[in-house]
């Protein structure tokens, strides 16, 4: 369990092979810009020339790609990878993907005989480099407990969802609740402050209420209520607002699966999609408060 | 300072009363029901026959009616209690209404050289009873210290919200963020079960990581997910839905107010309207999570 | 029923005032900017200095003011119009406003022994201008009939909507389905145009299907769909969002008497409100289209 | 072109073949529901024993089934029936799925030299019997021409909405707008009458007004406006809700792809999943009035 292939060398996945790095284990890695190979390199990885090559050797593949149709395409079909690896190798999908096809990889992992875990993550891009990510997990139990030192280097909440899948149902039901919970909170501060409130004032008094959430806590949207807030650093550096909408069509996604009823994120989405019109995108998802502001 | 009148003893009310009574303050009461006088009469209160009657010899009025309406009948015009209250008299009024409204009875106060404050609570009937409501107060400063003893006999949290109508804007506030994430909650626990996962242990992640809301944490809208949730005991005994419409209603005005946009506010607004359709509007308003099961 | 005392002569008063003096009605005017009172004075008006000057030796009184507080400071109270009109005055408020605020100038009125309807308008400043306009009128039938040929000089639909303050509501649930099928279209149109439709041939499409509404057929909201309509020639010269803004809250101020949900016309309200926000509250309300487009 | 395989004969496809049948067109037809073929075959029609074998020697191929899955797994992947058509066959699909479901059809078909339509329908399964169905036709212009005779047979409206999958995007764009004017419209019958007026005064005044649309001219929701309108008869025998539910979907689905942001189709669906989870999806689709009467 001390020999790694990783691949996906972005935002993400380069402060989290580095923690594996610093911890002990020994990185092949990959990704397909060749300037992330080169600064793990630099750091003690092993380069390695293809997805492929990567995993020669090694006895855990962690991939950390940006959306369903990657994860399906490295692991899936006959050149996939799943096809590839050799028996006993353990696969931890950490990417934020569609349950369903989280699920399509656990299946053609089991086909090969693989254990294999869905095990999205929380935290950004702040987390990842801290080492203090949250991981969801679905699959296996036994698999977890095996997996769980690698984890560990990376993050400092583990939590097993349940079965294949449920790793991404948790990240997705979370975001969901978070992205409306932003909004709401962003909502009521600009008709605080409309009504003649001090945002600091509201802000306090509807933390320690029964408003309270964990935007209020860490992550204040309106502009100096909290100073290491991205809100007060011009919504920068922290979450983008693509990547909250990008969760937010998985949880819409999962909820067409299981024909369940979603107002609030439904409308969270598209509320999304609005600001990515405004040209937003890339800004920190808490400026969803420029919404509601002249 | 000693001596209230207590006009309004309802469900909130009674309780709240009866807690300035323990505290040793001296009680005139009234209310149209002639059984709540009773009762508070034999515990040590003066039963009073009118709300004039009540605030005879008091220096202290405290109200606590059910709307808007209400407030400004019994205070303003003409024969409104405002215009008999002698020179020096505190109002303290405890109502939820419409910040509007509260800001015409400061005025009509002002008007009449009476220190006035606006103080709606959150805490339920629950809290009424234990004596740790939260008072979200507007008005002058000074005048709150004059107040605190009053209040900290009822209540735990004595928040300053700002000026006059402040504590009624931040009451609504407070609440549209609940409606909302109680909404969203909801909508999430459904998604996720309805996906494979078990409630307490989805209920757990969301609590523990960025969704994280006063909801998860005291008030799981999902039946046996916590014990001391209304929800896992029919939806009875907590906070009325119909008294969350009626709240969201009130934000929904200040919004009109100031012009404000608060898509999510008023998209729960509608759903528990919804709700009050289908005959639930007495049930707790964890309720809610009803509309997304079968 | 000649003699008529005009009271509002703005975008709409100003035109209506005219196709009056064009049927032959004798009129006096009245307005705070006292270039409209000058306008039509040259045109055949008599010129008041005041309301209540206005309304001396008239037997109709027709109003078109902007809101709900302009036409009860107009109307009611010691100093109000109602209580200086000869018994036998006919009174036709034709103002947009909400139903509540019209049943009580009706109440007012019915106690001077007076006859009045409340008659909104639509149609728009081209609507007015042509003597084109859609009367939703509420009160007695039998005062609708004396009142009628007043009203076919400035429209061409009248209803009966029902009784005192019918007209109003009926405004108000026209303009909800208004400004929702407005942006479900403008929704639409971006989806298929994003998707590779050409607009005209989408909007032609839906025009004569199922999805067939009156922005369909009047209105488009993209550009260059529709030669006349405002979208081609930037969102200039209809009706103003602001107004639309204006409207949707009456529905929801409606709403709140009736407990009423309206998730759709409460979204409405919402969306148009962030286009205020985004300094577009005086353009077409067909710009809601910008909202979904880049 | 008159020897035509139609495959899938559910309440749409079973009357639009037996149109095919009166209009003179020779037919093979399968169905997984062996009645639905002995029906037809007792009309003329001869009876398949697959898929694969309907469409043996004949020269065009009608398909009309429930979801893109069924459409992908009949036409694509090595065993699917584009590898087994004629060279010159002509492929109708007329089921209504994803705009990206046809567009992968129409490009194995491409691949296969295979001349393909995307023609999806509206008319509901009365303009199926009625042969007064309307086609909305993506692909090539002069492929529309070579079959129009074929759908002039099921159909009395045929519109070419644009190249490969345009047919779908159309369908998608149009039942979204139905369906958020359904329901607004059924949200201001409520309101209206919650506010006194008569249903049917109300009913008259916005369809004739700038409120109308399709469905206040021939499907008013609110019972007993129309004699004719399911609403009239107990919700029963239009277009079922949980069909429009899953064309809201496709709409969803759409707006993924192209990153659309659409609030009010977002919503409609949202609701049209409550009805679904109160039990109701088998009424028709203007039983959404139900939501918002006690």
């Amino acid at each position: 369990m001390k020999r790694i292939a990783f691949i996906g060398l972005g935002h993400m996945g380069l402060p989290m092979a580095r923690n594996l790095l610093k911890a002990g284990f020994s990185l092949k890695v990959f990704d397909l810009v060749a300037d992330a190979i080169e600064t793990l390199a630099k750091e003690g990885a092993q380069a390695a020339s293809s997805a492929a090559d990567a995993v020669q050797g090694q006895t855990v593949v962690v991939s950390m790609l940006p959306a369903s149709r990657h994860v399906e395409g490295l692991y899936l079909g006959d050149s996939g990878l799943l096809k590839q690896l050799e028996p006993g190798t353990l696969v931890l999908e950490c990417s934020t993907i569609a349950p369903e096809s989280a699920r399509r990889v656990h299946q053609a992992a089991a086909e090969q005989g693989l254990a294999m875990l869905d095990a999205p993550v929380s935290g950004g891009t702040a987390g990842a480099a801290a080492g203090t990510l949250t991981f969801m997990v679905g699959g296996e139990a036994a698999t977890l407990e095996q997996a769980r030192p690698i984890f560990q280097a990376m993050g400092s909440n583990i939590f097993h969802a349940g079965p294949d899948g449920a790793g991404q149902v948790a990240k997705v039901c979370n975001n969901l609740v978070l992205a409306v919970q932003m909004i709401a909170t962003a909502e009521a501060m600009a008709l605080g402050v409309a009504s003649g409130l001090e945002p600091t004032v509201l802000a306090e008094i509807m933390r320690q209420s029964s408003g309270g959430n964990w935007t209020l806590e860490k992550y204040n949207p309106w502009p100096g209520v909290m100073e290491n807030a991205p809100a007060s650093r011009g919504y920068t550096g922290g979450f983008m607002a693509e990547l909250m909408a990008k969760d937010l069509g998985l949880a819409q996604e999962a909820a067409q699966v299981t024909a369940s009823s979603t107002p609030m994120g439904a409308l969270a989405l598209q509320l999304y999609r609005l600001l990515l019109k405004q040209g937003k995108g890339q800004q920190d998802f808490s400026v969803v408060q420029q919404l509601f502001v002249e």
